[in-house]
């Protein structure tokens, strides 16, 4: 843990209603010295899913940090409140729904797993132990506990060990590989119409030329796309298949939405095909 | 006041644009050691009523502090410009229009009020006195303000004292309370679509089993509703009854909008009547 | 620079995806005693031109601080990155597309420029060289850039000079002053539906009274607008002209869009013309 602890903070609140600023006041009583970065408040309401992906792809960046999450449409349910410890010394903290595993593999693993006690936590908080909402877990429960353990860096008083095989983990996405392209899962639509699929730019063959785009399981057209280092290569109305921040293949257009031209959202199939020269045009087929 | 003064900020400007930063700007000139914090800037644009319930809600969980408020449609006319002190030690600056009354009585009531001197104001915190503007007061007297009460903790240097009787105060929203139920009105629909109603949970009468839901003065259906611990406990499609992040009467469906499936906006007048346990039914009665 | 270096930040990337906090949370790794200020986040994607108004608007309140600006839709393409000093001890990091230079004008002019080496940037950021995306230069060149600024205040350590004159400008929006009013260009549709005109206040004439309002190039009803000092002054429906927060001339409506009623949109050309006390009227002609 750094001199001056980090906590990051994500969650599927917005900013309208107050929500996170009053998690925010009880971090800033609990542990004044904390630092404490605002990850994305705009997670898509629910959608543990998009929570993860978002987790996953930024906490790497920070130093060995707190991590609180929340996507957690099962709060006030028996679903666990929990602390994960990376292997990397990072502390993930927030509803065991799926949410959190992504980004501990991303920080080097599970080094260890406990299970929330929300009274103790509390107590330990200087916070009345009676008065627990059943909506509200994040003000309640969950922000309490990453302040204790950025001031602390000891899970370990706030709950009991969890066996980490009893966390509850998402099917990864999936992708299949060929010798002349590849079928993947749509992981990501961004605010730039931009679509992210569940596959490492690295392991697309060829990596350049074009490529037919089809939707699987839909009656939709299919487009050829080219393979672009960048947005500004690409011509007006012209798809794109290039390597994204992340080093995921993504489609784009320029200055447009590649979802919304493809009918592409998350979860959908998208199959790949190496095109060869001679078939190449731009358009739809 | 804590050794490090800490500034909570509410506005209706949005992100967008560069407004709040703008004030935050003044602010860190004005006081470079004060911590802001962002209650929220996506406030409904003009809505006083709003901001102020988001105010009133948040502004107990952070320790005796200036909250900066800004909902100001009349900026600009002669509504005047003020700080609120509070018995619990914290200073409310913003336009007299209600938006701050109900904060200073969710932190132990006024203990006095100031109408701030714009000259003064700019005079102290070392701006030109001639340049303010008729549109951006958050600029030009109150962010300025914020941060010499934050420095200083006197408000009586920036103005003239005022009788708090002559502060403008909002209706507050009506609550009837019955022996089996109670008619309330609506005073928040949240990004989730929850109903919060003007109703604290524990006045309800009686708090489990079911409740027959009208909306007065419309020609809409009727619901019934099942009161709930957390919206995890309901099933698809059937309406809560439940105490919400406030403790006040809410009323939510699971993974979708109360607030569209009964139409419901903020003002409105809701019957909620307690149903003998053989009329419990769930959906439209 | 100030002693604790201040370092705002401006990007079309939204909040969500986690872009904006994987910037921060390199800024913060390069130069952790420097303070981040969002302007905003919020300007449309790839709006240039929009960005470039915000920044030369906000940075000026600020005291000489590292202004990183990211609205680049050039991103992996040619387009130079650099860094421009101002005469007042500004740095402004970014693109060479235009989103930079209005502010180092309104920063008291340009003392300097150079274009940013990547690799450099990220050797002396103590980052992998080899791994720059095409993408996502706001993570793995800007954002580096500006915190090495930020700590060093030597932007000559990161790259080659520049002619200033090779700097990418856009043409000043156009407006033209005549005895009895003037044409100008829409510069910003504002949240609440203000329209900013590229004119200052101070240059129209009269200054009270009546306008005919006329769009050109467009066929639109006119409309007539009176001068007021602000929103407040207006009857509801009523068309105002007022001098904004940035001492522009804007025109609006209370409590409604003046841009929805006027169909006017960024770009667009607007005639002003005096109109005798005889004609004044209020609403369309």
């Amino acid at each position: 843990m750094s001199r001056l602890p980090i906590i990051t903070f994500l969650t599927d609140f917005g900013w309208a209603g107050g929500y996170v600023a009053v998690c925010e006041a009880i971090m800033n009583r609990v542990s004044p010295g904390a630092r404490v970065f605002h990850i994305s408040h705009e997670v898509p309401v629910g959608d543990v899913a998009a929570g993860a992906l978002t987790l996953q792809r930024t906490t790497p960046t920070f130093p060995p940090s707190v991590h609180l999450a929340l996507v957690d449409p099962g709060v006030g349910t028996d679903r666990r409140p929990v602390v994960l410890a990376t292997e990397r010394g990072d502390m993930l903290v927030g509803p065991d729904n799926g949410l959190l595993l992504p980004a501990a593999d991303a920080l080097g693993g599970l080094r260890g797993a406990w299970c929330l006690d929300a009274a103790l936590v509390r107590e330990r908080a200087g916070l009345p132990v009676d008065t627990i909402s059943s909506t509200f877990h994040g003000r309640d429960v969950f922000a309490p506990a990453a302040a204790l353990v950025a001031a602390t860096a000891d899970p370990a008083a706030l709950g009991r060990p969890l066996e980490p095989i009893t966390l509850i983990r998402f099917a990864p996405p999936t992708a299949t590989l060929n010798d002349d392209g590849a079928v993947a899962q749509v992981i990501e639509v961004d605010r730039f119409g931009n679509v992210g699929l569940a596959l490492r730019f690295d392991d697309l063959t060829p990596q350049e030329g074009h490529f037919l785009v089809e939707v699987l399981g839909e009656h939709l057209p299919e487009w050829t796309a080219r393979v672009v280092r960048t947005y500004g290569e690409l011509g007006s109305g012209e798809l794109g298949v290039f390597c994204d921040s992340w080093g995921q293949v993504a489609l784009a257009l320029k200055s447009a939405s590649a979802a919304q031209l493809l009918s592409l959202s998350r979860g959908m199939m998208v199959r790949l095909t190496a095109l060869q020269k001679t078939h190449a045009t731009t358009g739809s087929a």
